[in-house]
């Protein structure tokens, strides 16, 4: 009888899970034609990159986009719009850097540079010194204040072409960039030239913030492009020394009012437990920013459009959130947090897409073990869409202060070959966006946060 | 005694297990790291597509390719390098077609439009005739003579956005344009107009053969762009009758001598087992053929090039081949084959690249269930290099006739979400391949290719 009992209750515990299963996959394919077929995430993205461009925070475009997507989410769908206030810091590049490498007497090689962001400037005759080149931070160490005192120094440290996963060269070759300026400054330089943190060869210098050490001098910090860098590299090679000449109009401002913008679905069934789907809203202000991070957004309100045409009722809430400031403080994401733990909201998952709007691989998850594997359990369900990669680590700088709240958190993975090609560069255009592979990441990520607005975490 | 023999047995067979899987980790981890850093790959792509450019069969660029990738083939270190003859067939479009909508009395609307591949021309006059849309054949056969007479047959087939793999959407919609124009005839019709086989909405016309049933009357045929298919389409809604003119000045001339490059590096142990891996080396008339195919062609040769500059001797035969004429005829697949059979040649493996320099995703294989279970166990050895698909099914047009000897086929198969915005397009350019997903292709190629060397198959 108990044995009759047992294999009535596995019958139907199977049989439930395979309705289970069937469901999920009925439901993700509802929403994956949806999106492929009749997506806002491409023209909302051009209105994003073309009508308004680049959205440094604190700048008029800034807060252009913040009314912008307010205004797409209302479009959407979602039941609630509003603008959450943060201060954000307001760095301004004034007008475009020169700079040149004097090749002899008579000749001047002029650089494709552009300032770092959160960087000082030049005063207004510019600075002129030796260039001296170091590959690595242990290099300029081993110089010391002996060899650098004076100098410019050139932070030549190109991404590493053999990993395969750009991000992992990124963070390894962008220490110049970091934290290159202050390093420097130590041993006496008077400004510093990075090459660009890009994985290719072109004219196109990528900017980016720098973070001084308020124990130096701060001192001025431009990128020059990688195919500037070679050719000083390969200039240095050949003489014993080099000047170089820039001059930079930065300066950072007092900080002022901007926003998050949040657009919300309430849960029909746990209305207090929070799903974050978001990206950052504003851009470095020499690119468009298409997918660093419009297309962030752009899928964040996409998802909200697509529960709301297919008539899907989230059991639990689903929030939008464009995240201000990303690039160069964090003010949002940490408002954000605030606002969550002031509140003693429930925020049980957050998803952000802030690593390009490129062909979707996979989502990384900074979750606990447990939860690692209930997801690993919807994994099939993604493999027709492109995605076969649950990774353990992931997330987003945005959503990353949840983290203390103990919210699990996840980012979208798409292929990170063409990335850092683009990145914080003025080549970070529209055009560079594909339609097809922006809704696929989209689509992705609507039918995670459908399968955790239907199942919690 | 037998228990403990087994035991060792089994012991020392784990243990070269093991040691073959390292073997196998670190040899690909080389080849990886060596295409990464030096390839070639992109700088022979540049030749092909901006030094030489378009390269249609029977084409003096079709020609200079051939002398182009013989010498590439020879400095990437083949053994032997040779021509193969093959007839292909001279298609030839003469000035560029014209083409519009008379909308009123008064004006026209330009079309962007190209003839399709191997059609006839207009006369000198070009044709006019009332323009007839349908969605699909079935439409066709409904409208039958009655409908179709003397008109000028749209064939607005879109493909399907939300199949994520393109491929599937091309085979499907692609049937206006290869048997469109033939079953137009069959019912009266004297041209035809296709909406471009495209994923995305543009300007750009896209070509490609057509094929003529020789039951029907050959009538001229175009393709005309998205964009204008979809302005087309709109204004038929609204009126009764559209006029379109077109005017093309296409013909097929006698076929020519042309040849496949072969390049080979000898096996060490078992030379007589030859190894191919190809792209092809003809292109359409009205683009550079970047993704379609000179990638499949410079990753091939790059495989080559790798395994001399890393001092591998494959123990079978490896041959790259760039075969002639895939767009129009595929005769050089076909010499390929002849001369393999008539040679009494052992072919074990044909690998080609024909689906675009995209960011790999996986290999489709073309095999037996046990060659299919035995290359499985090679698949964690892809993961960490952006493959994790080794689906049933796949190999490349070039290498399909091999089938017949029993040949094991495989072909690349990259992300597919943007190919066919570029594909017999003037955007299919240089500038839209990514050189690191290009060489992401050629070094699981490469990979691939090492293990059937190495291992047989």
């Amino acid at each position: 009888m108990v044995k009759r009992f047992f294999l009535l209750f596995f019958q139907l515990a199977i049989t439930n899970w395979l309705f289970a299963q069937d469901k999920n996959t009925d439901e993700i394919k509802r929403i994956a034609s949806e999106v492929m077929t009749n997506s806002g995430a491409y023209e909302n993205l051009r209105y994003l990159t073309k009508k308004i461009g680049p959205r440094l925070s604190g700048s008029a475009n800034a807060q252009k986009a913040v009314e912008a997507t307010a205004r797409m989410m209302k479009e959407a769908g979602a039941d609630t719009v509003y603008l959450q206030p943060c201060m954000v810091p307001h760095w301004v590049r004034g007008a475009k850097e020169t700079g040149f490498i004097q090749v002899t007497n008579g000749t001047k090689y002029p650089l494709n540079l552009t300032a770092l962001g959160n960087s000082v400037g030049t005063d207004a005759a510019g600075i002129r010194s030796k260039v001296i080149e170091v590959r690595s931070m242990e290099e300029l160490h081993l110089l010391g204040e002996k060899g650098v005192k004076g100098n410019i120094v050139f932070f030549n440290i190109p991404m590493n072409p053999a990993y395969i996963k750009t991000f992992r060269a990124y963070s390894e070759s962008g220490i110049g960039r970091r934290s290159g300026p202050s390093q420097a400054a130590k041993y006496g330089a008077i400004g510093v030239m990075v090459r660009s943190l890009a994985s290719n060869v072109d004219e196109y210098p990528h900017t980016g913030a720098t973070a001084y050490n308020d124990s130096f001098p701060k001192i001025p910090a431009v990128a020059i492009s990688t195919k500037d860098a070679e050719w000083l590299s390969s200039q240095l090679k050949n003489r014993i020394a080099l000047n170089a000449y820039f001059k930079t109009n930065c300066r950072m401002l007092p900080d002022v009012l901007s926003y998050n913008v949040v657009g919300e679905i309430r849960g029909t069934e746990y209305p207090k437990e929070i799903i974050t789907v978001g990206g950052h809203l504003d851009s470095w202000d020499i690119c468009e920013g298409a997918h660093d991070d419009g297309a962030g957004c752009v899928q964040s309100i996409e998802v909200l459009r697509a529960f709301k045409k297919l008539g899907i009722q989230p059991k639990r809430t689903v929030r939008a959130v464009m995240f201000m400031n990303e690039e160069n403080g964090l003010r949002g994401g940490l408002a954000y947090f605030k606002a969550a733990k002031d509140n003693n909201e429930q925020h049980i998952f957050a998803l952000e897409s802030d690593a390009g709007g490129f062909t979707p691989r996979g989502f990384g998850f900074d979750v606990s073990d447990e939860t690692m594997n209930k997801v690993l359990q919807w994994k099939p369900l993604f493999f027709e869409y492109g995605i076969y990669d649950f990774a353990k680590g992931g997330g987003g700088a945005d959503i990353s202060p949840l983290k203390q709240l103990g919210t699990a958190l996840a980012g979208l993975s798409p292929d990170s070959q063409r990335y850092f090609d683009v990145h914080h560069a003025a080549s970070d255009t529209f055009e560079s966006v594909s339609k097809r592979e922006l809704d696929l990441g989209a689509l992705n990520m609507a039918a995670l946060i459908w399968l955790v607005s239907e199942y919690g975490l």
